[in-house]
């Protein structure tokens, strides 16, 4: 059995330049003109270099961008999920023409170099249209004023609409992948450097794990059932941004290191990162994290409870439901569009816990038992205890896991002590 | 989506008359000649009455002999992995030929009528040609004189060798469920029961587990991982004949009820029994209980370690492996022979047991730890503790479970004891 093809039939679209065709670009680029960019864009643009994004190319045109926002399809057929645009202020993008040449840039750095093929204007009423679309779920706060609740509290909607009025799209040559090769060394694996090891482990059924936060017993669980059921299972964290307050990337990959360590058999385990932000956009984000997973040669994407949440914006299991309504959405149907469908299948598992009753780890769907019988804690509570260094509750994570948390909320604790000892003596005023 | 379609391509193929149809068969049955049957074949025959062994309506020619045990495929090019015979002693069949219709009876009931359509010989080369074929694994067992060993240790290879040496092939009319509708009331469902209970929960993706064992922590585990990960599961107990010694199906049904109902949700579950009799095939068997479980809807049969076997005849995971090897293995294959090929796919999961420091139950792909972590009882030392009243490691069994097996073994005992004593007292003489 072989691995899946990437996604859109073109095999691993990668815009990342290398060589001497990489030094030319970077040459070129210090003479083009130079647009700032968001950081949603930089790992966009990454995700594009590496393969991640196959089959996208560069930021889309405005007929892709309607097609996904209403349909989920590009405007040639084929599946994708949410918006990949790249915007400028009018400022910025003044003088800018179709056809030309402009330079991709942040905190000082090129990421790429862009052929503009359209450049078009998106109205406070196209955004507000493509949060509607894309962002809203069926969860209270997408109720009543959705727009409204949204600005205060979607991160994702928010950052969409503080993108910039004009967009520019065109293919990309990509000329950095930013920090993440350095920083994040042995976990920033490639789709090419997956499918390598997959296929030297003779893998072909394989499920991913989506991380953003520490994995607990509950995330075990879902792995291990993955596990169980599939040749291997890929722990992917997300090692871009998240929302403040979340716990950093470079702990969060200490944590899994620890538990697989510990709990896992490392034939049947493979940990990655991939450099995106999070863009809380929930049912279709959660079709977005299985679209790029295909490239990175994962078949089977773990879609647990909220997956891509926030707040309240989202179905419990709304991001699972999605994956029967999308185009092409039974993988007969699939089959018979080579390349336009999406062929990474959702493993949809129910909400899961330690259940004393069960003896073990369960879900609803396995476990007949009562609240009272089970350990679960809130991710707020989680973090208020472990802050507070309260106990955490038996068979909720592995000491060993918990212990690398504790440590992490001692230093912030430190940090905020030595900063308000800092106030006091007004040290900081100096 | 829907059900997976009965096995063959001809929807539920029911050889079991009804009504006046019924009636009829039965005055006419009288006058035909009859022939003995073992309880083998009545079971296979009740499987033909009720569309469970689909498409086959009838005994098999030597024709379709030769191509199951060779290559699994019925002279049609339908997928079947073990032989379905009638057997008849030289005098029994004496005066049958092709064209007669003849009945076949065990202990004074008539199970069917069947028209003759081909008359053959099997001899003794002919038997063990078939044994080697379907019977003979990679286990130790089988290797050396596997023939020698397994006429004193394969129940099922010693009920192949003891089959008479004429076979009957022919459609047949089957007459009598036996004792099963009765005895076995509301576990006993046919495959149009199951299919409709699964329709109206609208299930599409069923495992089923199959059971001749009472079911412990391990059988619960596999269980529960299909529940996780397909709409429901059927657990699916032999209610046929087994070996000396086994546990009988009544006592193996209550220790399921008390389970399911303790430990797990009923909405996902589904209790039945088959009229089967074990074969002991291993590999063999086990796709065979893929085949018929089709038939009941199931389209993912749960192979655990050593389905199916016997002593050592079989390598521990021969049962899984065989799924890659026959006629039209993968989905996509099998999609281009519509109703030749089997479509229930084996859902594998390795050795189960209760671990320490997992803190719950997990297989040998899922737990790093030793043996020494790992609550592991044989079949034998189980049943010798059980006996004795001893008490079982925690974590093996629910208790709820060992008390059931606990009092139908001391029932077992004062059965023994009652025996001696009588034969002490002379009772037995009079």
């Amino acid at each position: 059995m072989a691995l899946v093809p990437p996604h859109g039939g073109k095999g691993l679209v990668c815009c990342l330049l290398t060589g001497s065709e990489l030094e030319d670009e970077k040459k070129r680029a210090a003479g083009l003109k130079k647009i700032p960019i968001s950081a949603q864009a930089k790992g966009d643009l990454i995700m594009m270099g590496i393969g991640g994004f196959s089959p996208l190319d560069g930021f889309m045109t405005k007929a892709d961008w309607k097609g996904v926002c209403e349909n989920m399809l590009l405007s040639d057929g084929t599946f994708w999920p949410i918006p990949v645009m790249l915007t400028a202020s009018k400022a910025d993008s003044d003088g800018i023409n179709v056809g030309d040449d402009i330079a991709l840039e942040r905190e000082g750095e090129i990421y790429a170099t862009m052929n503009v093929t359209e450049k078009f204007e998106m109205t406070e009423e196209d955004k507000k249209w493509e949060a509607e679309k894309v962002y809203k779920g069926e969860g209270e706060d997408s109720q009543g004023d959705f727009l409204k609740t949204a600005l205060e509290d979607h991160p994702g909607v928010q950052m969409l609409m503080a993108r910039k009025e004009i967009c520019l799209a065109g293919p990309v040559k990509v000329l950095s992948e930013g920090e993440y090769p350095t920083k994040y060394k042995g976990i920033y694996l490639k789709p090419a450097q997956t499918r390598e090891i997959f296929e030297k482990r003779g893998w072909s059924k394989i499920a991913a794990l989506q991380l953003r936060n520490p994995m607990h017993r509950s995330h075990e669980y879902l792995c291990k059932i993955a596990v169980e059921t599939c040749d291997g299972v890929l722990i992917h964290s997300l090692i871009g941004n998240l929302k403040p307050g979340d716990i950093p990337a470079d702990v969060r990959v200490k944590c899994i290191d620890t538990l697989v360590n510990n709990y896992f058999v490392k034939d049947y385990v493979v940990q990655a990162g991939y450099p995106l932000d999070m863009r809380y956009a929930g049912p279709r984000e959660a079709l977005l994290h299985a679209t790029f997973r295909q490239n990175y040669g994962v078949n089977r994407m773990i879609i647990g409870r909220d997956h891509a949440g926030v707040g309240d914006f989202y179905g419990l299991f709304e991001a699972q439901e999605i994956f029967n309504k999308i185009p092409y959405a039974t993988y007969e149907e699939a089959c018979k569009v080579p390349g336009k469908a999406l062929l990474c299948q959702p493993l949809k598992i129910d909400w899961t816990f330690y259940c004393f009753k069960c003896d073990g780890m369960a879900s609803m769907r396995t476990c007949p038992h009562t609240k009272q019988d089970r350990v679960i804690l809130s991710g707020t509570k989680l973090r208020k205890m472990l802050s507070e260094g309260a106990e955490i509750p038996d068979h909720f994570g592995r000491p060993e896991v918990l212990a690398i948390l504790r440590k992490y909320y001692e230093g912030l604790t430190e940090k905020v002590e030595i900063k308000m000892q800092k106030a006091a003596s007004g040290e900081d005023m100096k």
